[in-house]
């Protein structure tokens, strides 16, 4: 028996950070023995709210980068397959051929595509956005994924791909598995200036790929409780990020409780508190570095994972294309036409 | 020199009656010797508004029988290329890549959108409906046709195209024409129940393919004035539906205003008036009906011009896909990568 299929992936927008980890990378190393994991780099997601030129050949060099965040974090290339979105057209058959099957209501109703148009200074919706969804169910159904990982930003578009799959096989017989959510109960990371959550766009991130100078300075920036304005104030543990980075990152248990217990009695500058976390992120992180630098030193071994995976890849969705296809009627209007074959001369 | 490019086309929903020759074909066949004439048969159009497995398999058929007509009209085969839209699988990558170019209110601002949602059957608006204009876009832009003819209820769509093409050449450097609406000043056809534009789904249309018999019965169960209940009643030409017939279909201009100063006068019965449209609708389809007569006694014809013109068509379209990948900086992702094409191992 074969394991089911899980997709999951990045828009490659930037390099990935600790807030990825914790939230999905951590979760999708753990699945990845029980899985066949998919893992899309999806340019064609970004183009719904970054289209420019330069966002689109910053994709290029970031889409790798992607794969080696994942491979660094102890996804192994033989149990993943990497893709890439846009090299898969046939991806894009399937979203028009589902796209009938949702309503424009259906897809208003989701309230975090008013909060991607707003957050990408869109002052109206645009279409691809809207249709954002129903790409989504087509890079899920085409590929027949079982489990779809999801946090709770992401969880109301799988939902539109279940429906989708539902429906689809109502009208046109069984086709597409109904992708199952899988949803892994994680914390989402705030970022180092304790406002908001860790964001490649709001410049308070540790990337995965930081050098451990990097991670110092960064901690050393970072936000603690703002009312200790000395060492010998007593200062609050809970929600200051410092502590959530210590207990999320620092392998020391005994530190951390020890360190807490001395914060909150007044009785340790906020300097060592922080110089112990970049000391922890940087044990945490050095595993990664090592892994990296391996996968970087073998030449070409990210592109032949992404140019295989996305073969691949292709291999499957134009299958599933085909069944589509046959199972509405499209394939009878001429004889002996494929969608992914030249047209018979 | 070559002659500019047009595209037109129907939904493989019916057979093309009357109505279709005054409003369109007539015009695309005086049209055909000053344009490359693309004629699509746009069966993904169809499922913005009919997706169940019986109307896709009957689309097969109304397909060919489209290309009949045309034929039958006088229009010919070697200066037009029939494509199948849902053969060209390209146009789907073609929209997506244009789908962020447009805003969803600027869509459900075209008021033709809404009707045709209630005229299927919707209660709620389709996202494949909705985003119809940019399908229709695609399949304009990635054939590069300069012209589009179009009717009233077409022109917004159209309109939608050339906003995109520009967008598209702002934001990625000169890649589409911006085309032209070609628009014919050609009234429309009232039904012979004299209530409504003639229509395939209201059951008061002749068909081109109609015999001369149907041609016959439709024509005697006509409306007519319905205030003249007797032969000796003067009666009313204007807005007559019989009399707009023998304006647009009797050659014989002396017979036709002699009709109508008998009917005005009360000198003639309807069943006279009636008889002789049928004589000269019968006459004016005759030659249609010797040129269908050939062209179905070439065995395999019709799906050979499909099939040839859908392989042109492909090829046209590829490339203009991979210009427009290549505009965006989609093609630089990973060396050697052509949608088209399988992705180098």
């Amino acid at each position: 028996m074969t394991n089911p299929r899980m997709l999951s992936g990045d828009r490659p927008t930037g390099r990935l950070h600790l807030g990825h980890y914790v939230g999905s990378l951590a979760n999708r190393r753990a699945l990845q023995r029980s899985y066949e994991s998919f893992f899309i780099l999806a340019d064609l997601h970004m183009l719904t709210t970054r289209n420019s030129r330069a966002d689109i050949e910053a994709a290029g060099v970031n889409a790798r980068h992607l794969v080696l965040d994942a491979l660094s974090t102890g996804i192994e290339p033989a149990l993943s397959v990497f893709y890439l979105q846009s090299a898969v057209p046939e991806v894009a058959e399937a979203a028009l051929l589902l796209q009938s099957l949702v309503t424009v209501p259906r897809l208003q109703r989701i309230p975090s595509l008013r909060d991607m148009a707003r957050a990408s200074g869109k002052e109206e919706m645009p279409l691809g956005l809207l249709g954002y969804p129903v790409l989504q169910a087509a890079d899920i159904l085409s590929l027949k994924a079982d489990a779809v990982p999801v946090g709770k930003d992401n969880a109301p578009h799988v939902e539109v791909a279940r429906e989708v799959a539902r429906r689809f096989n109502h009208l046109y017989g069984d086709t597409f598995p109904v992708p199952r959510l899988v949803s892994a109960d994680v914390p989402t990371l705030i970022g180092t200036d304790g406002q908001a959550k860790m964001s490649k766009s709001l410049g308070n991130a540790i990337y995965l790929s930081d050098t451990p100078d990097q991670v110092r300075r960064k901690v050393a920036g970072m936000y603690t409780d703002p009312n200790r304005i000395r060492a010998d104030v007593p200062g609050r543990v809970e929600g200051n990020p410092v502590f959530q980075y210590h207990d999320l990152f620092n392998a020391d248990r005994g530190e951390v409780e020890e360190l807490k217990a001395r914060y909150r009695a007044g009785r340790v500058g906020d300097v060592e508190v922080k110089n112990r976390l970049a000391v922890a992120i940087n044990a945490f992180l050095d595993p990664m570095r090592e892994r990296r630098a391996r996968f970087e030193a073998e030449d070409g071994l990210v592109e032949r994972l992404i140019v295989q995976g996305t073969e691949r890849t292709r291999a499957i969705v134009r299958q599933t294309v085909h069944e589509m296809r046959a199972a509405m009627g499209l394939n009878g209007i001429y004889p002996g036409y494929r969608g992914d074959a030249p047209v018979p001369a």
